[in-house]
């Protein structure tokens, strides 16, 4: 994506929640991990509007920090964002519902000592780490204050910010876009496992200097998540905390037309999922299936989702095998429409399977480099979709067998 | 299960399908394996009856010996199965089907020249093995007529039959059900991989000596594959090659009741799932995943499966872990009434989670052992259901990462 892109603007890495302009961010240890690694961040903006839109997980088992968020959001108004790793702070019960409003609470106090006056119930909360124990309010709720006196309006505190939301992230994820217009979005991410199947497991923090309604943002958000983390689906699990926040400032005095906000919030979140396909639990191979001939896109997007997921598939990408016929077995599954003799695929380009029988060579196609793409063309209509997927390595075993212990 | 068990009679191992009255049955090596290990098996009946029924794939990419074997059973009668294992035949196109035809009309004019009229239409067909290769047919026709003469009556023809179907199983599966009243069940599957969601992949051969219509062999079957093979889930994957064959001969002359006929039938095949879930690829853990207190029975399988497919709850036993929030998480996103306040879950008898809080204790409970039953209560209603499972280990992927190559 360069500065001739259609959307009208360029997108850049290494700038995130910060690179518009009004907004603070910060990440700090605040001993939560017990590694001592960096487990709080803060963004705030500095308005003068507080628009804001969020989507959560569809999971019925949700976190507090969901609950709680998802009655701030109501509001369409939210002036910061306090998030931790070290603990999901979900199937906790009304104790766990208690530290969120407390921690929206001293937030808020923090903010109003600061200089700016804050509801609690303009604070949006996210929490990530492992299900089932409570947070360490004691650590908690002083760290509380402290970041407020750390947030820095540079992109260094996005920076941190975007570090100290990582739980077996290996890198951090931030992406911003700025448009010719003199207005930005920015962005960052985590999350490595239980990726899918409506959002990964995921935190998002997306920020814009744009002048914009709570209803824009919620159409620009709503149409960038389909596209983008909707359709990253590492090992098909749903957790219970993942939020996908979108806050506006108006800080730029830039209206940008609905169409320019969708283009501008879809290719941040479109990097930023590509960023987090790559740094997947044990990820050896980054994965595209696309689905095309569908009789619609809703179909494409079920088939490629089958493939996506199937193990037997994964796991053959893990040893770089073109074993196609698994990708048929996992298409033939899916409860979509489908004619065995039409479906032809290909890996990388080449033809491996054409009218539902093998092609010359398809044992000899080599796979052994770190981006697979797979193409199903079903022959029948015009849907097609992609889903973005990773394969299935020991080091994903690995990383997830010992993760609570 | 013994002789006292209430469905009248014994179950035993170490018998198969030649267990009943009047089955001949061989294995032997034909020459499809590169390894030269047996790879084509025989069952045959010698009446005076020849009823059947099946159960096929439910994926829609079908093998060539599906479409040829749902033919021959709409007829209801089966005279002899020849199976091979070494390929699929699947994905291999109108000159695959062909070769199946071929095959069920050589083993036709061979046991005609051995003294018993036999027409191809009397003879079912079942492949496993890689998908996408057509059958080397110069090994497999002379092969067919060797086998015929290679049949005997004893017990080692059926044992000599589950090896010579097995792939990457590595012990063969058999089971008899002796009733009192003196007819028999037997059976033989093979199936490690690629075991789910509507029938594990596998073939499957029962025979009995009972006097049964195909009407009544199709009852005892379905009611049996549903609540065995089809709660068998190690991975989410369904074959293309998916086939479970119920001949009877009525050899014994007894005729049993269709409620004696179901629970012996039941017994035989729950037995065989047991065995496969046993031997499935990469097992470390036999898991047992049991859904009680759903809304109804559907429910609670929907549930159940939800959790026994989940990646991160399999990596998670793999790994001795505890870690029930996992569980939560995967439950939660089953498309089923929930109440995230009424879950409970228990692993081994030991509460981990109550009413969607962790119980005391519940990282400390010890899953180092080979079997783990986790039953997560909805608080809802009667509905109850069990899957079997598998963990999620390295010699999964291991395994699953060098097939075809």
């Amino acid at each position: 994506m360069t500065s001739s892109d259609p959307t009208g603007g360029k997108l850049v890495r290494n700038q995130g929640v910060t690179a518009p302009l009004g907004f603070r961010a910060a990440g700090i240890a605040a001993g939560i991990k017990a590694s001592g690694r960096p487990d709080l961040a803060l963004v705030f903006s500095e308005g003068p509007e507080y628009s804001a839109a969020g989507v959560f997980t569809r999971n019925q088992v949700k976190a507090a920090p969901v609950l709680w968020s998802q009655q701030v959001l109501k509001g369409g108004r939210v002036r910061a964002v306090i998030l931790n790793s070290g603990g999901a702070n979900a199937c906790t019960g009304p104790g766990g519902f208690q530290d969120t409003h407390t921690t929206a609470e001293e937030l808020a106090k923090a903010l109003s000592n600061w200089g700016t006056e804050t509801g609690a119930g303009e604070i949006a909360v996210c929490s990530t780490g492992l299900i089932g124990d409570r947070l360490p309010m004691d650590k908690l709720l002083p760290a509380v204050t402290e970041i407020v006196h750390e947030m820095g309006g540079g992109l260094s505190g996005g920076t941190d910010a975007a570090h100290a939301i990582m739980t077996t992230d290996t890198v951090p994820k931030e992406a911003a876009f700025h448009h010719r217009d003199k207005w930005n979005v920015g962005g960052m991410a985590k999350g490595a496992g239980m990726l899918a199947p409506s959002l990964a497991t995921m935190l998002v923090v997306l920020t814009t200097d744009a002048v914009a309604t709570p209803e824009q943002l919620d159409r620009a958000l709503r149409n960038a998540t389909r596209r983008t983390f909707d359709r990253l689906d590492v090992d098909g699990s749903c957790s219970t905390n993942d939020t996908v926040l979108l806050l506006a400032n108006g800080a730029s005095e830039v209206v940008p037309t609905q169409e320019e906000l969708d283009a501008a919030v879809l290719a941040v979140c479109d990097d930023l999922a590509a960023q987090l396909m790559a740094d997947a639990e044990g990820v050896t191979k980054r994965v595209l299936v696309t689905v095309t001939g569908a009789v619609d896109e809703d179909q494409a997007l079920v088939g490629a989702r089958a493939v996506a997921r199937d193990s037997l598939v994964k796991t053959a990408f893990f040893g770089s095998d073109p074993n196609w016929g698994r990708v048929l077995a996992a298409i033939g599954i899916a409860p979509i429409t489908l004619d065995p003799d039409r479906i032809s695929v290909s890996f990388n380009g080449s033809p491996v399977c054409v009218n539902g029988m093998g092609a010359p060579g398809a044992r000899e196609v080599d796979l052994s480099g770190a981006d697979i793409h797979v193409v199903i063309d079903l022959g029948l209509g015009e849907g097609s979709a992609t889903i973005r997927t990773t394969d299935l390595s020991h080091g994903y075993v690995e990383e997830n067998s010992a993760y609570s212990s």
